[in-house]
């Protein structure tokens, strides 16, 4: 049997790419956008106000377990737009292969990512696709840019974050980053650890309402550097207790091997609500029935402090400064 | 003087390349949306419909006559929107930085981005950093995608195409391959050879009205490819004139040397548009009166027969068919 492989003609804009084009991409994320194939897609649109994103994956390994890189490019769109309280609609898609990439790795990726917006409600509606030299890149990096139309009950912004109001974790944390440790290390370990990797805009729709003052996705840094970066765009001080935060046994473990901090392990299917002291419990409530969100907790709350910082009640009783991710914890890890 | 290069911690997630977004991205590109720096940007929109492209842009060498990787991003994503008969507005920008590169050239490339957004009247609304080992991607590549406001007066698909409709081409043929080769083989020669790299949205938009049927700008597979894909996409086969295609002194000649053909070589800053036979001139004359459109010419027409071939009429007075492009001309063109 041979093994077809990309060449770089399939990236020529020639006839080899358009047969590529259409037996592959076309033929599995098909819908009336893509199929057009022209320069660029042209859609309609009723809604008033749209979000709008870009992520590229370079992640390494491109295959681990729970996901793959073609899984990856949609869910960390798709959670893009859901956390910016927005209903994921389009995406396009660009992918760069190195040549003498496998067919079938590819196939495998494109029906990965076709699983994806299925499983996400989206489509991919434009996109393109480049073959560089042996060497000049690592097997295959994919963007994803993003629309989704804005929810009218979402009203999400720093700037309505309060004193008092409530830290809401939607799961375990560090999954994803130790899922893709492990797979990365080929480390022995008699745990299953799967990346968390999925699209969270059906959580995120089943509770959005104008008492989440604001949500964000803790992938790269982790949840230390989102707090962080909600702390410093609010200004104002963010108490956690590390008592309430969930994570895995088997990520606690790998981590303490290999002395990492889950609390800055990369998640991809997790959210951080800030939402107002009345209506925690009933958002958490709402949360905890969904599938994605049954793990969820209170993890802190907004301190009336503004130095912009983030602090950590710890199981041994002190507390001390969660700073942001300094350095590189795990280079491609989405 | 110490040379600042990227690190695989300005990747991260963490301080280092939040300090360089803000250091780097959001002080060149800077507007109120980017400002944000939210996990997707809102846009409040009017228009109903609206076009949608990606790109990524692998081109090597990242510095050639006329432009570079980034100026190149935008005007490419520009060229598509444009050439979909739409208003471009808002950009993504997602960039893949090999780990060593300097930060000088990144500044640079940031700075050539900058100044295409501003001739092109658009704005980088969102965007997203990653940085890979030395040796897993070569230098820098830049996927940008971009949302466009459809014009009212456009009309534009290959349904529309009727026999008789004239081909129009809106100046010089295959300057960017030729720099670019120029550029990568380092070849002396003695005429200046540059990249028409530029953003046609200010011609297309001069021109713009029903009687054009369709327009596309022929990148990758050059003008050959592109009136292959207008030919198969309408069903209708289209005749070309060599003696009325528009090619510098300086291209032929190279082309003559290397035996390489202009008809397939990339464009950056040029458009095929598809009129109607009793506009043509009008459409024409306007054109010529846009810098971008100077030398544009009428350089064939679409014919009765619905074999789905181009057919060259060659200057030594025979006719052949011009097929696509097979195989690979010259990968990392764009």
């Amino acid at each position: 049997m041979t093994m077809k492989r990309i060449t770089l003609s399939h990236g020529s804009g020639g006839k080899l790419m358009h047969d590529l084009i259409k037996g592959l991409f076309v033929k599995n994320f098909g819908n009336p956008f893509l199929n057009k194939l022209g320069d660029s897609t042209l859609i309609h649109t009723s809604v008033e106000r749209f979000a709008y994103t870009t992520d590229s994956y370079v992640i390494n390994p491109i295959f681990f377990p729970g996901g793959d890189i073609g899984k990856l490019s949609i869910c960390g769109t798709v959670n893009d737009l859901s956390v910016s309280g927005a209903r994921p609609k389009y995406i396009s898609c660009g992918m760069i292969v190195e040549e003498g990439f496998s067919y079938n790795e590819l196939e495998e990726i494109t029906l990965s990512m076709k699983a994806a917006c299925k499983k996400a409600g989206v489509s991919i509606v434009t996109g393109d696709f480049k073959v560089v030299e042996k060497g000049a890149a690592d097997k295959i990096f994919i963007n994803t840019s993003g629309i989704g139309e804005v929810f009218k009950e979402a009203r999400l912004s720093v700037d309505y974050i309060r004193p008092g109001d409530k830290v809401i974790v939607s799961g375990t944390i560090g999954d994803h980053g130790a899922a893709v440790l492990l797979a990365r290390e080929e480390l022995k370990f008699s745990s299953r650890l799967l990346s968390d990797c999925a699209p969270i805009n059906g959580l995120v729709s089943s509770v959005i309402c104008k008492d989440i003052k604001f949500i964000r996705d803790p992938t790269r840094g982790g949840l230390a550097t989102t707090l962080n970066e909600i702390s410093m765009e609010s200004s104002y001080n963010i108490g956690i207790d590390e008592s309430q935060i969930p994570i895995k046994e088997p990520v606690k473990a790998l981590c303490e091997i290999l002395g990492l901090e889950p609390l800055y392990m990369a998640n991809e299917g997790k959210i951080v609500l800030i939402v107002s002291a009345k209506s925690a419990s009933k958002v958490l409530g709402r949360m905890k029935k969904h599938i994605l969100g049954r793990d969820s907790k209170i993890i802190g709350e907004v301190e009336t402090r503004r130095d912009r910082k983030v602090y950590l009640k710890t199981k041994a009783g002190g507390t001390r400064i969660l700073d942001m991710l300094t350095g590189e914890q795990l280079p491609r890890i989405c």
